[in-house]
């Protein structure tokens, strides 16, 4: 299968499920538009990393969160 | 402050404290190094949209572990 993103055209080779990885792609396609909106005039490569950096932001703050939250569950459970 | 992504410095403009940016940055770059060395023909451009799509995948199958998570937490305390 292939996914669109900002215009192009990625083949995917994946063992997730097709609908994970359109989400996948849905998000960071996203992203880079918003990221365009607010920066006009920032390029296709630019555009793409600080949606990585965005991203991995949301990542790093929702694993700390998880693992928080997985500390509680162990503390409850022992 | 500016952060290095595979050699392109960033200038960051963010209310996040310098190390957690940092570690951001820090994902996004070993991402893109580590698709680049399995990948050595990808330009940047697709290398940085990879590397998003790569996080936002962890991070779209997190946030359902979290959620997941979160339910058996409210079950238990409800």
């Amino acid at each position: 299968m292939s996914v669109e993103i900002y215009g192009q055209s990625y083949p995917i080779v994946s063992k997730a499920n097709p609908a994970h990885m359109r989400e996948v792609a849905s998000l960071v396609d996203h992203k880079m538009r918003e990221l365009a909106e607010m920066n006009p005039r920032l390029d296709t490569t630019k555009l793409a990393v600080l949606s990585a950096c965005n991203i991995a932001d949301e990542f790093l703050r929702l694993k700390q969160e998880f693992d928080e939250l997985m500390h509680l569950v162990e503390d409850e459970t022992i």
